[in-house]
């Protein structure tokens, strides 16, 4: 009706509402999401030097982001349920930042993107490691929290720049 | 044991678990978290008319961080279950950035702080304000989610820079 | 094995049990329920002028319902998970009553009825409509929900009185 | 800061919030709330017989009740989560309303009340009597669900017509 | 790439990974698990007077399992979630336990199987009746929880001893 | 009323009841609860060679036991929800089995016990167990869950055999 761009989660009259996409097309559906925390350098070695021996943060939180992928739609309030066929989150420390870079991606084959699947997965794989690390490290940051790559569905292939 | 910094959440063997915290005080607790949105200028328009007309992004972002609150310890594996006395979130819009300003303040009265809680209502919020503008911008970016001030507890009043 | 109506959740020995819906055909179904929340007509002004400025509680109710009718196979012991394609949910003020009126209509491809989920969702906004206005008028009533039409699978279209 | 009666779920701008309850005293608060599903006569002998035998409509619109109460908090989006000292909910049949009456009572030692979880047990439990019944009568309809009488907090005993 | 036997869970660097389905046909997949809970004759004998008269434990415990099924992949950290067609549990009394014999069997039409979602039931109904039970019998004891059967998928066919 | 052992989550009718727990003391409560996955030599060998590199089959599995200890309240119907002090979760193998023998254990300061808490996460653990290594052992085998140990609240302290 409007030939310009609109938010398509507000409905005629501005409410907001979850878009009926039984009309959209099965088919095979990726997102990659990525995101970072960054922390003191201290605070990115004793992570991995416990990761070194018990792997604990990084695997709780890669385990906390592929969890949080599944809950998605109960978060996101207008958010359709999917099936997801995959999800992977890799997590690699960045001496750098200094910090960590989480990436989630996920699969699906459905009549919607996972899109917010891989960022939920990403957000909640980050706050986990903020927990984790907080006693010694109030002052870490959750940052650039971002899409990176998506295909499947109409809008076909988008890469982040 | 160790007389340096050490991860709480990591036992003697390096094995995540959960603190004990049944010895500590329960105190009154608050936590202040922040986080941003970017996005194109023309995004944050779009969202702001609807919000003029409807409020609804910023309406339904608002919620949905406040819901998530509710729900930290699902989310997050070694995160304690807490009654939660208020959880408040504002949105602001911020030109300079631009996008949207989240900020989340969390109350308890009880053994451990809720600086996860205020977080994950940061994200979450942020997540939703993603997932309702995404159709006109995939390229917005979830930032600097961070905690700005906890007081309770043992370790009293802290500030973020 | 009966001739007569019978109770499709109690198998042959009367105990509650799923109804396997493994042979039943995929196919577009939808189910539209309605509600309403009775109040004196204080209560209608007050959450009018509320909503006029605002929109909260119309707009928190409406987000409530929608949330809840995904959660529906949680709540309701033998509903089965189904992905809805789409829910919406619109309430309006009936100065007769004096109330609101909620209305959710709820889409689904799939091989069950979503009439459970419209209902759910209206249940959940009225009790939320309740929630946000208690304290100035305990007395609230939710009246006359109910399944208004429904459409698809093997009993075909179905309309209320 | 108004003199008249206003909406505690809103805030001084109108946006939706979590009412701040650290500052009200625990005390022992108990609500009671009722609501009815009304049936086609021969539903309700349906379900009476099946009871007699089973008991197995009614049961599971009990124990749905009571496993909603415990989720409130989840469900009403400023609700604040509450341990809950005792959920019963009790069903009785109404041969003229024709049809089944439910009445939930909620017992909670906190700082807020339980009528929201009441509330909600009355709900969960008749749109559970309606999934479990719908394949004989579409048309039933829930009704009268409303609070019966509450007591504790500061606003002590209050009871309905 | 490895010839003998792995574990899918893991992948090449021995990360917990969810397994990718979406080239996985989609067929029909049935999973039969069974646990006991073996308990003294008198408490067996409690239950079942309890039983004959309202059917209360088994009757909630069979409830719990069903619910329990659904929220599989909630538990389960890298368990896909699926939609179940059909979920049935039947707790039977074994004087020679003594104890209750659980048995579960899951259906669905999906790209993975349905094990979990059978032994999740079967679990949660036998803490159900645990907890039912334990004021009178804390040494109750949860035993032989197994898959007896599945079939569907690329593995066929498989029993139990 | 009756001098015999009864079930205290049976009321005077027979039906299903959450006790009410209102008049308990709040006491510091502990429950300690194991079980059992046994499996071929062979399943037991890879995931400790998984493990010795990595640590995940256990380390998961810990991981979901800590996180259904805090669901608990939401699988088993009539248990009260307890905000947990601590949750443990400790996984090692038994040659002799051969298999994993998990232990958990619970604390809490409040009105009932944490006995469903410590034996649901042995449960949850287990179960984890099985689907990480299903693929190559389906007929592994839950075993021997049950309460070791529990102290605090009126019964005092009770130990198994």
């Amino acid at each position: 009706m409007t030939s310009g761009p609109h938010l398509t989660h507000l409905d005629a009259t501005g409410a907001a509402n979850m878009v009926d996409v039984a009309d959209k097309a099965v088919t095979d559906r990726v997102a990659i999401a990525e995101g970072a925390v960054r922390m003191q350098a201290e605070t990115l070695a004793l992570i991995l030097s416990g990761n070194a021996k018990k792997g604990d943060v990084i695997g709780t939180a890669r385990l906390a982001g592929i969890m949080a992928a599944k809950r998605t739609h109960e978060l996101i309030p207008l958010c359709h349920a999917l099936l997801l066929s995959k999800v992977a989150v890799e997590i690699e420390p960045d001496d750098a930042l200094p910090g960590l870079v989480v990436r989630a991606s996920v699969r699906t084959s459905g009549q919607t993107g996972v899109e917010m699947e891989a960022l939920t997965a990403v957000s909640v794989a980050c706050l986990t490691v903020y927990d984790m690390a907080k006693a010694v490290d109030r002052g870490m940051c959750i940052d650039a929290v971002r899409l990176i790559e998506k295909s499947g569905g109409r809008s076909g292939h988008w890469q982040g720049r």
